[in-house]
């Protein structure tokens, strides 16, 4: 037996107020378990509508958040297969992450490469999997070829601009702040332009000849009319956030005159959905690409789990400069 | 040589100010045109839109309005081979059928059978199109399978109902009056709600166990936001109209967490991109439907072309029972 401590709300509402680090027994061991030490957990805006019971599953607490996390492998069952101690592993399914360590059969986890850094791994399964997800599923794109996507500061918005630059897509960036153009740009963007209508005018310029077929929205309102404006007739917009808190507005010509397309996307679900086989295709590249320091998930601050009420108050403020990483190996 | 009487708007605006009915000489025919002397045109919203300068297409005036129409052929040039004096067609064409003559090359028309009611014909091209397509082109559906729309009674609305009806898909229409309610379930409508949120509420329950996976909206604003909220998760709402003339409202959890998507329908661009021989497909089985009673467009009144001013002014009118119709028979 072995105790670990855990984040654990039992009523929702303001993660400050509601989170409580808590201790418990881990269970022996299962024939088909692992046991994994869990290194660190990010903090992402989904956790946080998830513990104010604000998401699109019931949050049915008292209930472990943490949708996402990195960790390795201490301790496995008698008939486990696909691991060993010392493997480096991310859990695949939501929820539980914010704790010391995870207890679950082998077919929880998927393995990641040996040199990875475990705090970059702790942030693969959301982010860069939806941005993965967006360049396949909708539109086939071809080296060359424009998407144009709002929030490109985001977590999606920066693993889109490095994924699609490495297949050769051109990436059009909207950005509600003029000081992270050139640190897009750094990233691998093509063309980062404000969000607002001046941005508009001179996006359709240089997209003018070969008008993206996709577009990617995190925001909605007035920034998605943006998005449906930029797109070429018979373009896709796919929404995979709403920042913005607001309804999507759809200006009626952009459905029957220009023939978009609206969908929407939620990484969860696809992953509910996905076979282990379809999951590794989509990882093992990601892995690598994070290995290789052609994926980098910017990062805030990392701060220890017993300072999570700092961690959660810092997730929730404006400029930040990236992720809060939550740091599960520190002893409490 | 031959004179025709035909109606033309100089600059776009209210129609009842700017249409004038003149007259002009019609060309002689050339090899391969026919000449059809047109007998009724509808009045559709579309025309309106289009005379007031508010359409997808640009008006550029001076133009004679007219999306739809009926006529016989009544001179065929010399090397005409699919048309005889004496037949029915109808033009494939958008624009210019509110005259009494047109004179076109032969591949402009279609042609009917014999028997059919030429008021109806003129109202075939554009709604009851616009029903086969919503029906074909965006969820494959089977016998049992229901589907949801507003604007129930709009001429595309009755047109689906008629059109599912005879495929054995069931409708869930919601109609904005009560009282319309016993005239759509006698053209064949398996349930009519009123389009509120009780009307919704009731819906939901009818068909709980095999919910709609296609809507269809030609209204916008808070209507479409009940049929999102009645289809099924994954399912597909296709927008065709906007008479509200609101934009459309998409709360983000459609899109994100229900995987809707939302496209939209503009039967002109299908007109444009189809050929020939795809368009008698969908004519003849409709041609069909009208010569056998299956599909019936309701008619508000017959005008005379030369009351074209009391014509357009009713077809603005709410409480209408059906479509108002030009009469281009009648001398001048």
């Amino acid at each position: 037996m072995s105790t670990t401590a855990y984040l654990q709300f039992s009523t929702t509402g303001s993660p400050q107020d509601v989170l409580e680090l808590l201790h418990r027994e881990m269970p022996a061991l299962g024939p088909h378990d692992v046991r994994v030490a869990m290194r660190y957990a990010p903090i992402n805006p989904a956790d946080l509508n998830f513990i104010e019971g604000n998401y699109g599953r019931p949050s049915n607490p008292p209930a472990v958040p943490g949708i996402e996390g990195s960790g390795e492998v201490v301790e496995i069952g008698s008939e486990v297969e696909s691991l060993s101690v010392g493997d480096f592993v991310i859990p695949l399914h939501s929820g539980g992450t914010w704790t010391q360590q995870l207890v679950a059969p082998e077919g929880y986890f998927a393995k990641l490469p040996d040199r990875i850094d475990l705090v970059q791994a702790s942030m693969l399964r959301i982010n860069p999997v939806t941005a993965w997800r967006l360049l396949e599923d909708y539109v086939e794109l071809v080296p060359g070829d424009w998407i144009v996507q709002n929030a490109a500061n985001s977590g999606v918005g920066r693993a889109l601009i490095q994924i699609a630059r490495q297949r050769g897509i051109r990436t059009l960036n909207f950005v509600r702040r003029a000081e992270l153009i050139s640190e897009l740009k750094d990233l691998g963007a093509d063309e980062v332009l404000v969000d607002d209508d001046a941005g508009v005018d001179a996006a359709r310029k240089i997209v003018e000849h070969n008008p993206p077929r996709l577009a990617a929205n995190a925001v909605g309102g007035d920034s998605a009319v943006r998005l449906m404006d930029v797109l070429a007739a018979h373009g896709t917009m796919v929404t995979y956030g709403a920042m913005s808190r607001r309804s999507l507005k759809v200006p009626n010509k952009f459905l029957i005159f220009k023939d978009l397309s609206l969908r929407g996307l939620w990484v969860t679900k696809w992953f509910d959905r996905a076979s282990h086989a379809e999951i590794s295709e989509v990882l093992r590249p990601l892995a690598t690409m994070v290995v290789e320091d052609n994926l980098v998930t910017a990062v805030d601050a990392v701060v220890p789990l017993k300072e999570f009420r700092r961690a959660v108050q810092r997730a929730q403020e404006g400029g930040r400069s990236g992720k809060v990483v939550i740091d599960l190996t520190a002893a409490d």
